[in-house]
């Protein structure tokens, strides 16, 4: 069938989809979903048919994605066929009824998701039956293979490579930006690629940002790891493991995320990485809940690292509270440098050198934690990463005093006299994102006690900063319903968590970022 | 933020979509697959966003169901809020998980289906967590009483109505054309409403619309049915449980059918049927390959008619070969007009009356397989039949000679002297559809052969009929790889079946027709 292309002005966000009109697609004998051949010229695509009662007999609607792969303009002639199905569907199927898929079939499925072949309904089935059915371990590997053989990877020339890497789960995790320059410092080579918040109130390079530019060209990656030993820059701007964005892309609405193993395994891996330690914060309203839980994932996360010779060891932390007092991609930019100037809050500069300790016996180091300490405390950190900011293109004689929030806020009062109980994260984090973060780098949350800590009735317990008055009252709205510091006389002692009188809504906020 | 309509030319298919800057986004704070609240005017809506790299900045896109349901004009002005996730999705997320979902939930969740506020994606994995999960009777109820409802029903205002429905899976079954002028010929009411092929040659609106017009208006059906008795209309054009269509969307591209039950119920009692035969055709190439699972499928079908007040009874049948020798829309009117006659093949003949005869006795006659070939023999099913198409707009002198298939026509010859031995009804309806068929009136298959009749070499087995040179030559290239009819000599002598000598794709063609 000969049509002629009508470029529409919109991104189908992955997947190649033309629209035709609804008596074109019965007289070619296809039907919505179904895959039609296209070929223009010298250019060909397999793309997925959407059917429109409006639209012009003779004419197929093709999405950005499709006029691009294709050249065409307006009016391009077409050769159109149906297609058959992509064989990785009948994989997909496999999976939804349960069967354990070969590594052949994953990387079929794999390769199609990266092509764009595959629908975002079929796309959302098999993530929903990889949540539901489980993932082994030969399929975790083979995702692993098949997400990394899928985008670059990075060959520094150099071994060991040393990477740290945190699952998530617990605001104001600025860990990254102390562990990276103490590793640097020791001499080891570990060039951290991060990503921006998605659910959270800032990724590591949303707070790295606020320090030096991120956005770093592939090549000058090399430059910058072979210079200065470290780098701390944004993944998305590198083109590892491009499968993984589309896959987020359809577990972000559903809530669920079975492919955290390869996603990360397959980040790390792309680096080059062979000495690895996986950060795991546990606590109630973390990712992880349970030390159960994250015993399992540590288990798991070793086996798989072995199946790619990469030494993983994982550390699993508290992270029932937000780690040192920031929150924001500014605020915790400015902790973390404070850190390393030696005036950083107990549990960051805890957590960092425990993580950095860990890495250093990885390699063969003694007394990893105590090395960290002093890294940290004779400024060998601060040295180091003032190298990598300047390597990055920013101004190595920053100071945490020019990182300045928001000069909007607003003081949070406590309810009564008291200690702080216990930290709602996930309320913390809402509050946090709706005065702007990540988008808007300056606003955050200022902590004035963590846990265990006293509050007087109607002093400030915490400070929400805004980069606008409007965002900020949008904030301070949410403090109706959200309670992100619980306030009693003493852990324990009051009995009464919750009162349910009628059934509840239970809806518990989902936390992707990994 | 107020942003200005950009209409886009283009239909999400179901969902409300939007697509917007992705630096409005960020400012905005959302991310693809939110929800955004839109206002313009008076008119409201809440909508999925999709996020674009291009787009102008101040601008929202927004398909043409967002445009119709806000009256939008280019630059309209629009208000636009960030919106909660709609509570139906906590309800998908703990399908799953395997919980079972109470009525209420699933209610909520295809009411959102119907009001377009799950997007494609979220549909996608409902469906999918239904089908591995699998749907219990509760279930079932609550999908069957929320798809009505989501619908319009017809009150005829008498009882006992009667139906018939058959599950498919089968080619060539027009036993529908003659059991409804059997039944009303009798004297009870039957308002048979049918559905197009989706994945078959013909379904019985194709079939019926050979012979008289089928997109009837609603309250033109309440004239037919209180005027004849019965109709034989397209269920699509009266609006009977649309969230079935929207379930439909993602069931076809996933090849899997958990919504089966309450799908036919819905729009049995949409109907307002107290008294339905179902038709459960068997065979190893039909949609059920086992006695077994026709058994379970019409215990379900029998408890769950029950908590809807129907009276339903099954019928597993034959359904390892085609129904009489006609594939296709005019082929098998043609059949269908010739059996009234009295001109029928024996199978035709006998699943027809068997069906009638069933449904006699439901509603309290005696005898009445015998009843049901006395109404076809002394001709008062065909006289029914003609008021039937008259009062459709049909000409009820229409003989069976007057339809006419395709002037192009193939004689597939026989391999070699022998017998029929079974048929591959999915290599029958891919040839069939090749040739053109629903949408090609008078494309199909003429059959010279059934399972146990001799062929002899060279000989036709069976005429593929097309209506145009080009889509002949497309089935007749189906040759090469479809073998819709096994020859040999007796049925179990030929002992080989298959020969694996390597890893073959068992790919199976999926019915969805229901």
């Amino acid at each position: 069938m000969q049509l002629k292309a009508v470029p529409l002005e919109i991104e189908a966000g992955g997947p190649l989809v033309v629209v035709m009109n609804q008596n074109d697609a019965a007289e070619l004998g296809v039907i919505s979903s179904d895959r039609i051949f296209i070929r223009h010229k010298d250019f060909h695509a397999i793309c997925i048919l959407n059917i429109s009662g409006g639209g012009n007999l003779g004419e197929l609607g093709v999405y950005k994605e499709v006029t691009k792969r294709l050249e065409l303009q307006k009016d391009s002639e077409l050769l159109v066929e149906p297609a058959r199905r992509p064989e990785s569907l009948d994989f997909v199927r496999e999976k939804i009824n349960g069967q354990r898929l070969t590594s052949w079939k994953i990387e079929r499925i794999v390769s199609d998701v990266v092509e764009r072949h595959l629908s975002d309904i079929e796309l959302a089935s098999f993530v929903t039956a990889l949540h539901v059915h489980g993932v082994s371990m030969e399929e975790n590997e083979a995702l692993s293979r098949s997400m990394i053989w899928s985008g670059k990877t990075i060959d520094f020339g150099r071994s060991p490579i040393l990477d740290k890497h945190s699952i998530g789960g617990v605001p104001g995790d600025k860990t990254t930006l102390i562990v990276t320059p103490a590793i640097a410092a020791a001499g080891y080579t570990i060039p951290k690629s991060s990503s921006r918040a998605i659910t959270s109130p800032a990724g590591t390079a949303d707070r790295m940002e606020a320090i030096a530019p991120v956005n770093i060209a592939f090549d000058d990656i090399m430059d910058i790891v072979n210079k200065v030993g470290a780098c701390i820059v944004w993944g998305g701007s590198i083109d590892l493991a491009p499968a993984d964005d589309l896959f987020i892309r359809v577990e972000y609405p559903l809530s669920i995320d079975p492919l955290l193993l390869p996603s990360i395994l397959s980040k790390k891996k792309a680096m080059g990485s062979t000495h690895v330690v996986i950060d795991i914060p546990v606590g109630v309203s973390a990712k992880i809940n349970t030390m159960n839980e994250a015993e399992q994932l540590a288990n798991d996360f070793i086996e798989l690292g072995g199946r790619f010779d990469m030494r993983i060891e994982c550390a699993i932390t508290e992270g029932s509270q937000p780690i040192g007092y920031c929150v924001g991609p500014v605020l915790e930019a400015r902790e973390a440098l404070e850190t390393l100037y030696g005036n950083g809050p107990h549990d960051l500069v805890d957590k960092a050198t425990n993580l950095t300790g860990i890495l250093l016996e990885m390699v063969g180091q003694e007394n990893g934690k105590q090395m960290a300490i002093d890294l940290i405390t004779k400024g060998k950190a601060l040295a180091k990463m003032k190298e990598i900011i300047e390597a990055q293109g920013g101004d190595p004689e920053i100071k945490p005093e020019d990182l300045v929030p928001g000069r909007y806020f607003y003081d949070v009062p406590a309810p009564k006299n008291g200690r702080v109980l216990f930290y709602n994260n996930r309320d913390l984090v809402r509050i946090a994102r709706s005065a702007g973060t990540p988008n808007s780098k300056g606003a955050g949350i200022q902590l004035f006690a963590k846990t265990g800590d006293k509050v007087e009735k109607g002093k400030p317990m915490y400070r929400i900063y805004s980069e606008s008055q409007s965002k900020l009252n949008n904030a301070i709205k949410q403090l109706e319903s959200q309670n992100p510091m619980e306030i009693g006389t003493k852990v324990g002692e009051d009995m009464l968590k919750m009162r349910i009188s009628k059934p509840t809504a239970p809806s518990r906020e989902f936390i992707l970022d990994r």
